[in-house]
């Protein structure tokens, strides 16, 4: 298992918790309604993230003084204080377990209600919008405001803590993807190479395991393995995630090659490893997201090779994929300036044909972004004696 | 990896596509708008679920003719008939990418406002509130209709390639499952034991591993690994899940012993196997969930043990849970009649006190729900010398 740092826990919950209320004053809050496991864990620190589908199965109702009532699927009766670690908690209720809160709306309309009683402005996020219509029609007088965006701009900057949980998830991460790249060989299946990895990173004690992609001999437009045999000279790449200690998460990608790559593929290789550490370079407080988008893209395209036709970066936090979003200002809703203390990923995309098959080339990882640039916190190596 | 088994994929596109175009006739819904993984690709066959937090990544407009409008995060710039094999999908837009839907509502609702010109009245599932206030906002006259419990009402019976897929999938979490329970011994962690799970479902070619808990040593109430030392004697046990091929799921757990048990935890144990199998002979075609609860839970209490303070089981299909839920009535909206042609799981739990130490014990299976009883689809052993 890795060391995972030995924070402050109590200062980690302390900070957000204080961001959270203040943020709730600003906006004449009197609560919030939570459901997504990382808003739940900001505010809290209570893990709910139990399963890939766990992002309908709870709710947390906070109020103005973060005091808190939550919504579980583990329990079948009302337990008041259920951690002593987390007094803010006054009681966890239960809510139909197993199942889809678009399933059991009648029962999550009512039950939520009770927790909102006297509520005056309930900012909420992702909710079924039929509960939340019930929420409404139950307490006619209160109103509701999305707030989901605050709540994401309040964790862009992270604090010393986040910080250090990031670091070490990325380090596990990391620690898988270099698993991933020695067990790659002539006969294996690109799902062995994602057995590697998310074996080193449950075994290294991650929370979970949020994702383990693989294009091998898949074209352009297509990040899942299907057990496809490596061959000698092939290139693959995996994008590869978790939630490390206390729920912070890692998302990073390499490429891989099975001996030697043919010319053509380890030239465009050289020259996306170029253009992200061109990206690197462009990423600094004060600059626009889209600047960087553009550094890499352009660089790309100089060299006759394809643009990234998503998103360059975003943040990483409670979630692998947060704000700020890194892209053409076209495609989202605003270009964030990016700013100092945020962790975000950088993951330029390319490609080249090689005969009839199109090789994708990608590459991503994660960074602190302090005053005078980025930190990279994820230290697979490149291969192809890159660094 | 595992031999998936050779279903036809005609009829299962074509049997669910018809299924939920019925729906909308007999709803009269115009269209649809769908953003869960599981509802884009019964729709669709289209795979979205890239990583635990797709959950607000993507978006589907579906017509009265099935023919669907996709939004996603992995292209920027609009792409007709972007797969041969699926010739209903129109086209692919972009979206926001690597951003919750909630980070970027502007764009979200602009954009599937405009897949949604001359509907009359739309269907929706779980999507941002905010979102859907926009599309309300953009078309005065449209209906917009909660429909999620409709879509997993839908589900509830599978079809003959529906049910062969469950069946794999639960044969490969069962490896899983028994690579788990072979690699437990002294002076291994949790994790350890979730990382051999893990990495054979990967093996096998599980489309995504959803899941991979651990109760060692933690008392009730929590089922997250951290990290502890398994020890001669002792109990631990492990829930653990997967999408299989064409995205249908599994969720299975055990309790396992390293070594000999003491004899108060193995005959808790026997009893919580016995419990098991008087679910299994409850559930049948036209019993109500809440009976074969009460009939686990009154056989626990009865011999002394705690009852399963949760769910005693749910539907298994494109979700690891969907409905039915298998509860107490007063727990959930609907106590649902038990159909032919479900699959569902049963997942009792219970536990006994050792000196200072709540010991947890706790198993699910996969079934297949036939005409005469359950078949049982996870064939992964006890242990103890139980069947």
């Amino acid at each position: 298992m890795y060391t995972w740092p030995d924070i402050s826990i109590d200062r980690l919950r302390t900070e957000r918790r204080e961001r959270l209320t203040s943020l709730m004053r600003e906006q004449g809050l009197s609560h919030l309604v939570l459901t997504g496991f990382d808003h739940i864990r900001y505010a809290s620190d209570y893990r709910t993230q139990i399963i890939a589908e766990a992002f309908d199965w709870f709710a947390a109702v906070v109020d103005a003084d973060g005091v808190i009532e939550l919504f579980v699927p583990w329990a079948d009766e009302d337990v008041k204080q259920p951690d002593a670690d987390l007094p803010w908690i006054r009681a966890i209720h239960p809510i139909p377990s197993w199942a889809p809160a678009v399933g059991h709306p009648v029962y999550w309309t009512t039950h939520v209600a009770q927790a909102l009683t006297g509520a005056s402005r309930v900012g909420h996020e992702l909710i079924d919008p039929q509960v939340l219509d019930g929420l409404r029609a139950a307490s006619p007088t209160t109103g509701f405001v999305p707030v989901g965006h605050l709540l994401y701009e309040l964790r862009i900057e992270k604090t010393v803590e986040e910080i250090a949980l990031l670091d070490a998830a990325s380090k596990v991460n990391a620690r898988a993807a270099e698993a991933a790249l020695h067990t790659a060989a002539p006969g294996l299946a690109d799902f062995d190479v994602l057995a590697a990895a998310m074996a080193s990173a449950q075994r290294d004690g991650a929370e979970f395991l949020s994702h383990s992609l693989c294009n091998h001999r898949r074209g352009s437009g297509t990040w899942f393995g299907q057990g496809t045999t490596l061959r000698e000279g092939d290139a693959y790449f995996f994008d590869i995630g978790l939630y490390g200690a206390h729920g912070y998460a890692s998302d990073i990608a390499r490429t891989g090659f099975v001996g030697e790559p043919p010319k053509a593929v380890a030239d465009a290789y050289r020259t996306l490893i170029t253009a992200h550490h061109i990206g690197e370079e462009a990423a600094k407080p004060g600059v626009r997201a889209s600047e960087v988008d553009a550094a890499v893209n352009t660089y790309l395209e100089s060299r006759g090779l394809p643009r990234t036709p998503y998103a360059m970066g975003h943040g990483v936090g409670l979630r692998a994929c947060e704000l700020p979003t890194i892209y053409r200002s076209h495609l989202v809703d605003r270009d964030f300036v990016l700013r100092e203390n945020s962790v975000i990923s950088l993951e330029p995309e390319t490609g080249v044909r090689v005969g009839d098959q199109f090789v994708l080339l990608k590459v991503e990882d994660n960074y602190h972004v302090r005053a005078d640039g980025l930190r990279r916190l994820s230290d697979a190596g490149y291969g192809l004696g890159l660094t």
